[in-house]
């Protein structure tokens, strides 16, 4: 095997990246982290930023997220029980490919696809 | 309407992100790309880069980045016709994108998911 053929290999396989496009390409998730990257926030300040977002879906994508490794939630023993999600130090490095994303979306997606 | 309003409903809509993860998050979109930012490729060396995409998986990624506009497919008036599928400019500016996918997917998703 060449180093070409493990480097194909490597490119063709690459598990990692399919993997995390599994979890990114999801609707909603983008958003979810983005509120996430402001600071942690309960579920129903992050429900009001998301207004189009149904509590359902919301609550659905964080417990993803928090088997993902990329969302904590807390619970505080406080009366009423407060309860706080954020951004895990994994949930923290995905800044730079939002921004990216981002980046790319808002220079070439402002005009109609398919231009 | 205040400025944190209009920067709330910015980011809460922000159809643009999520119309850039619908078309990357879609399953081996981003190895299609990855392989076209080596440069134009033919279907047949591009299915033999990404073995287990079937061809038919292959043309429908590349019609639907077509549409897209991010890849560009020409046809050269040989004998045999040669056709080539390549990145266009806006094709091209998705290499940060894929960049950081990579560099947080080889950093965080070594581990098995959920740690």
């Amino acid at each position: 095997m060449t180093v070409e053929d493990v480097m194909n290999e490597r490119e063709a396989l690459c598990p990692r990246f399919e993997a995390a496009m599994k979890i990114l390409g999801k609707r909603w998730t983008g958003l979810v982290i983005r509120v996430l990257l402001d600071g942690p926030a309960r579920f129903s300040e992050m429900a009001a930023r998301i207004p189009e977002m149904s509590d359902r879906m919301l609550a659905e994508r964080l417990r993803e997220l928090e088997v993902e490794g990329i969302v904590r939630r807390d619970v505080f023993p406080e009366t009423p029980v407060r309860i706080e999600y954020r951004l895990t130090e994994k949930g923290r490095a995905l800044a730079p490919v939002m921004d990216q994303v981002h980046a790319w979306a808002d220079q070439w997606l402002l005009v109609p696809s398919g231009k």
